[in-house]
């Protein structure tokens, strides 16, 4: 033990200097220090028992407990309803892949997948979303066309910030269209879901950010930046929602080696915000930026998306932002988030100095009403983050309940690499972060101080004398088999009080009262306990036939 | 290519010399048959392509399609509805745990378990069942007392058998009560809980083979067993539902060095079983077993649980089986597991002969239904397959469809592990094998011819003449807004018969029909296309005034 000990402490120190390194560098150093404060626990336990057994789950996962999970089922339940009016099938994909399905799709964030060991035969790893088994499935079975939505865990091995919901393992609840249709239809009627689904969760007042990769790119090629840094100055882009444009140009220029002249070319339009229609004028009375090919084609669909979103109603929930720029790499048309008030942090932050650009002073500022405004600035992205980022944020609040986009190429790289000459199956889809959804209605619940039930018992049948236990049965089996939820206790001869206190733990509404002299004379004793009756019964209850039992019950119920 | 192909060649050459050893040792190969084949494979694709680029599912698991998805959600709403009823609580714990939670637990099958890759941090494999997670999650939070359903997914590095529904990647729902109660009432209320459920799900009839621990141990006393040859004599004894008696006894005389008078000794019992009193008031009667303390009290328990399922009404669903063993550690005390007429191979095939033992001829023969003795002799366990078993379980049965039993121990083995001073918590529980229902159903349903749909559209909107996209689209939105599971084409022009197709192909009852003419009018044309009205109407369907378009399509549907 000491040995081991000891070369656990070596390695802890070899790592802090690679972090130091790293850090220096301003490198990723997410791995290293995961890995470090996991040896640092290792130690820890090392030292105070001789075992080191961990009654525990792995790092960044937990155990939902049955409150927890009767809430997730009850999101999942409302979410499936808009799904299915929306004309949606399901499908179920296992959790792990192929290794080489995952390779290539997430950019940066490919460190964070979960890899299986090779215990001979194929190499796999956990899926990292939904999306891309999605487009694998399409692409394998030759699918052309589909409307499927899919509830399910993925993985990551970010570094998670319990208090935020970011976790190792998170539910996903995707929602995705893929096929050759008429530009925006379907891209209209995702956001249309999108802000159903919103409406339906407890969640309060919400805002969809969108933007386009098309008019970035254009705004890219405006302002000059090289076709090789356009990923690179992208992402830093993405940052503004979190960090200042001071901030974001230093990355441009210092960390990526941007001209100074480019990023502020690019700092005249990303700081535009607002309605669809006021944004959507601005820029296509933008001159240059409307002789670029990919900017003009980018605005023509944002035109008709408007116009789709206003027949579905939905319009004046969009924001159309040109700071939106989503960093994963398989998006191509039409990105979007949602935010909502609890995206922000608790105590409010000072507002970001995002620069008013002088073509479009006006529009910033006034454009978004200033409670949005606010929220917008401090959303999150699902990225890999640092460590730094992590406890950062650890005192924000949820970030983005979902985010999604148009992905058009995605199908048919999977077909290609395949050796399989197929067309291209366009896709647009959203991504619903259950797991903050579900932060936010438990804090909207606390807040209400409602009453959480784990389990939803009906009756608790209960001897008073004698025990009665076979008795206390055949009255469950009674109350079972006509659809009660029933509960009684797995003792021979229960003490009353135990017996009343078990009722009450559980808040169970009714309860049923066995006693020998009322037995014989075929009868039960019932007794509400809570609800408007509780108290007008003077605690003791209605003597009820055992043969009527049952309905009067259910009319109770 | 060339270099890495003939390595491969290499390692294949190798592992057919060392599974040639395994074979004439009689050791397991299947790890190594599993490396050899996945090898050929990728040997084949590299001849093959140059990318070896594989669109595909790991071995082992599927892709479940939009039909197969909702017929098993349905399977799990049946379940749960069932679950509540029992006043079951659920929880939802990660899909991998600490590797050395699972360590220890499942004996020869340990090497059936997945591991993830060491990528820093701490050692995690997936789940191998719902039962360790339970009690680990007991333990952990120090609960006493619990009853929990649990849905979920397990991982198996078995061989799969997809004929037979055996996948890597499976399905469990398991049923526990976890606590100190009196003698066999939560193990009646289990069995109960697997008979109402097998009796909701549409399987046809089934029967609840049982055993106990203690019963079985007690046979293993009397007959001279020693201590260390226990577990491998019983899991000799539980293959007596697929081989013959013969050859059980050869496996515990010549491969496991068993006395042979001791095997007969063990002969003597274990081909007896029928219904529960029958088989008691024999085993009570013999004053030899009676004489072991195990024994007596494990008879004691038996006594006691035919005693509450006859007030369950559900006595006559089991049968009380000698031979069942059941092969995982942790059992202590009654064990059982439930098989259909489809456990059973599709053709009838030659009943193994077991011993009529001196002391109970009469019962083995006549004890059981003739037809319920032939499913129980070709039932299947979830346990360690060599590839020579999964070649001829292929053309068997589905198997056992649900099994379970007590284990007081393992609770207490990981509050111990982890240096926590805690009484045991008895656990009794059930886990049903969803993949292998839903191969009974789905064989059902094919049977019975019956249409399937993958979603559950209710009216298909379409156009005739002139695009009307939007309007298309505010009618769908009200039909939506209103509940009603609404589609139509995402096309600005689309033509009338690719409409008319689509909601044929999903078999949409409604299809509602805008036209402008109509419109202009302020109406649209609802149209049945199945159900008794859809002939009727001579296929024009009816006029109907737009705002009055929701009310009527939901008389219809």
């Amino acid at each position: 033990m000491t040995a081991a000990s000891s070369s656990v402490a070596e390695r802890i120190a070899a790592l802090q200097t690679r972090i130091k390194e790293l850090k220096v560098a301003k490198q990723d150093a997410t791995a290293e220090v995961d890995e470090m404060k996991a040896l640092k626990e290792q130690l820890g336990k090392d030292k105070k028992s001789g075992s080191g057994f961990q009654l525990k789950t792995p790092k960044g996962t937990v155990d939902h407990r049955p409150e927890a999970t009767l809430l997730r089922k009850k999101i999942f339940h409302t979410l499936e309803s808009i799904f299915v009016k929306y004309g949606a099938s399901t499908i179920d994909t296992p959790v792990f892949e192929l290794r080489e399905i995952l390779a290539g799709k997430y950019g940066e964030d490919s460190k964070l997948i979960y890899d299986l060991q090779d215990q001979g035969g194929e190499l796999c790893s956990l899926r990292y979303d939904l999306t891309v088994p999605f487009a694998r499935y399409l692409a394998m079975n030759g699918i052309t066309s589909m409307k499927r939505y899919h509830i399910g865990k993925v993985y990551r091995r970010d570094q998670p910030v319990v208090t935020k919901g970011r976790m190792r393992e998170f539910f996903q609840c995707d929602f995705d269209i893929a096929g050759v249709y008429d530009s925006m239809v379907p891209d209209a009627e995702v956001l249309s879901f999108l802000c159903d689904a919103l409406t339906a969760l407890d969640i309060g007042e919400f805002t969809v950010k969108m933007n386009h990769r098309k008019i970035l790119d254009g705004i890219f090629e405006l302002a000059g930046v090289p076709q090789d840094k356009t990923r690179s100055i992208s992402s830093a882009v993405d940052k503004l929602d979190k960090m200042s444009w001071a901030d974001v140009r230093k990355e441009m220029t210092v960390d990526k080696g941007l001209d100074p002249v480019i990023a502020d070319k690019i700092g005249e339009y990303v700081g535009l915000k607002g309605p669809g229609w006021d944004v959507l004028k601005k820029l296509e009375a933008d001159e240059k930026l409307m002789g670029i090919e990919s900017a003009k084609a980018g605005l023509a669909d944002m035109r008709l998306l408007f116009e789709y979103l206003e027949v579905f109603g939905v319009l004046d929930k969009m924001s159309f932002d040109m700071s939106l720029a989503r960093g994963l790499d398989y998006y191509t048309g039409l990105i979007y988030e949602a935010i909502t008030e609890f995206s922000a942090p608790p105590s409010a932050r000072p507002t970001p100095s995002v620069p008013a650009p002088d073509a479009m002073t006006s529009s910033t500022p006034t454009s978004l009403p200033a409670k949005a405004d606010k929220k917008a600035k401090s959303s999150d992205k699902d990225k890999a983050k640092t460590e730094d980022d992590a406890v950062d944020e650890a005192s924000v609040g949820v970030g983005s309940i979902a985010a999604g986009g148009r992905y058009d190429n995605l199908v048919g790289m999977f077909a290609e690499a395949a050796g399989q000459k197929r067309d291209q199956v366009p896709c647009v889809g959203i991504s619903i972060g259950v797991e903050r959804v579900y932060s936010i209605m438990e804090m909207r619940r606390k807040n209400r101080e409602e009453k959480i039930r784990g389990k939803e018992t009906d009756v608790y049948v209960l001897a008073l004398g004698g025990g009665l236990l076979k008795e206390r049965m055949a009255f469950a089996k009674m109350l079972r088999d006509n659809g009660i939820k029933t509960e009684f206790m797995y003792k021979a001869k229960p003490k009353a009080p135990a017996q009343w206190k078990a009722a009450d733990d559980d808040h169970v509404p009714i309860v049923a009262i066995l006693a020998p002299a009322e037995l014989e004379s075929g009868t039960v004793r019932i007794k509400q306990q809570v609800g408007k009756d509780a108290a007008g019964e003077e605690n003791k209850g209605v003597e009820v036939k055992v043969e009527e039992a049952v309905a009067y019950i259910k009319q109770r119920l």
